[in-house]
């Protein structure tokens, strides 16, 4: 068994290890995975998070079981509806002969899929942009650079000067805490607003770009993504700002002919507020092809 | 002196309380005002706020100076930049003979205009109608029924059957803690959403009306109100929503002609997020007069 380390997710010795996401920026505490039932229980409370690290975590999960690996499998899809690459990932455990090296075949492939839609995404980000990013896209949502923030990374890094609105992304802050921190490490220049900023904002002519990630793509290209995307997307197309959503192919559900079909989870209301009042709380909206300026993936364009 | 009584401001044998408006919706705590520089320290940390209610509060204070008013008047002024009714106060009050008179007449004159607004507004409110609003504009922003939530308390008492959305109000959740808390008093059905779900919210069909405040209108109808509030405006326009803006002639600045006149007080980054990060942090916006579908004040429509 390999070791294997990325920014959330790292196994050694055969130990398999998580960055608990839900105490990031404060503290930076690796909980252990035994079975694939602490990993369900660490996906659910978003200890681990972002579309690609759970397909990735969930098998290298999977091969900690001896036996019964079709209904483990079951459990870890049902871990979380929205995103695909879960489903993906455990279709292909599924099917492999050696699920030990299908798993570290995914870890593997992730890392390259992230280097391929960094370098193709990042073209399109241009010397002096100000860019807005929801959510958290980075090293701490997949195994490699990321997707969106991978693509701002890779701009950086060839010497473009870019500048970084990232939004809170209420209710659990993934922005805030997240690409904050990871930003901060990377020494990218970025200034945090809230949610309701963002409008205001590219109002102001700070915003050239919006580049965010996707859980899951509909044939007809239509993406889901963490709350507040869709508005994002709404606002970029008032502004005239091109709108990129970065993903991988694994992202794609082609079982969904539209977005109407992607099942959005909703999760509690303590989530958002613990007062008496009712709440409504959607973990992830649906933005329109329409709305879309261009979805990029590792192969090029959607 | 006449006893005063309204949600969070009252007078009671000549004491002069605000209610801590940061403490809601877990305490209910009564702060004493014996200086204007007192109420200048409650208005600059949110303690008392509300365009309405600032310019009342501020007139009441002047009344416990005994000398030094134009100065006292002056130093209230500053207090928070963007409001335009305390502004209006301190005229009044510098070219009133009587100030005390005049502070109860600006107290009775508020819940008078609170009144109309309400009335006025609440005809363009449906049976049956989803209404989104944003920051806090009820009794806790005024010292009658409110502005915006007023004209959504009217409708509801006159028998409509309405549901509320709320949203938080990022970052100090006027939405949550206070508009919430005054739904619930009223029993006014309810549910409270991120800033980021308005739209997700919309696209679903659940909204018919957005109804806000105001803390400046400039001369060509452009209004500047809570942060987040033209973002609500944009997303309105995109889903052919009616978006109605609620308030006073005194919110009326014909100083300036455009909203690009009107001045947004930025605040401490402290108050979005603890970290590290910079922060950009506007406490206002300025929706331009082209999103508002129609600006409701005392006397019938701006």
């Amino acid at each position: 068994m390999r070791d294997l380390h990325s920014l959330a997710l790292r196994r050694v010795n055969g130990t398999l290890e998580v960055l608990d996401q839900t105490l990031l920026p404060l503290q930076e505490v690796w909980l252990p995975v035994a079975t694939s039932g602490d990993m369900i229980a660490h996906i659910q409370r978003l200890a681990v998070r972002g579309a690609p690290l759970i397909g990735v975590a969930a098998a290298l999960s999977l091969v900690l079981e001896k036996e019964g690996l079709p209904a483990r499998a079951l459990e870890l899809r049902q871990a979380r509806p929205t995103a695909v690459n879960l489903m993906h990932a455990m279709d292909r455990m599924m099917a492999a002969k050696d699920p030990a090296r299908e798993a570290e075949a995914i870890f593997d492939e992730d890392v390259r899929l992230c280097e391929s839609m960094a370098r193709n995404a990042a073209e399109f980000l241009r010397d002096g942009d100000g860019i807005l990013t929801h959510c958290n896209t980075g090293g701490l949502a997949t195994v490699g650079v990321g997707t969106a923030l991978g693509a701002i990374r890779h701009a950086h890094e060839s010497g473009k000067k870019i500048h970084v609105y990232v939004d809170e992304t209420r209710p659990l802050l993934q922005g805030a805490r997240l690409t904050a921190w990871e930003l901060s490490r990377l020494g990218i220049p970025h200034t945090l607003i809230c949610d309701n900023m963002a409008a205001a904002l590219m109002a102001k002519g700070k915003v050239q770009h919006v580049v965010v990630g996707a859980d899951r793509i509909a044939k007809n290209g239509d993406a889901a993504n963490k709350i507040g995307t869709y508005s994002l997307a709404v606002l970029a197309n008032f502004h005239k700002i091109p709108f990129m959503v970065v993903a991988p192919s694994t992202t794609l559900d082609p079982k969904c002919a539209s977005g109407a079909e992607i099942p959005i989870e909703e999760r509690k209301a303590a989530e958002v507020h613990l007062g008496a009042s009712p709440v409504w709380n959607p973990a992830f909206d649906v933005t329109p092809r329409a709305l879309i300026t261009r979805i990029v993936w590792e192969n090029g364009l959607f």
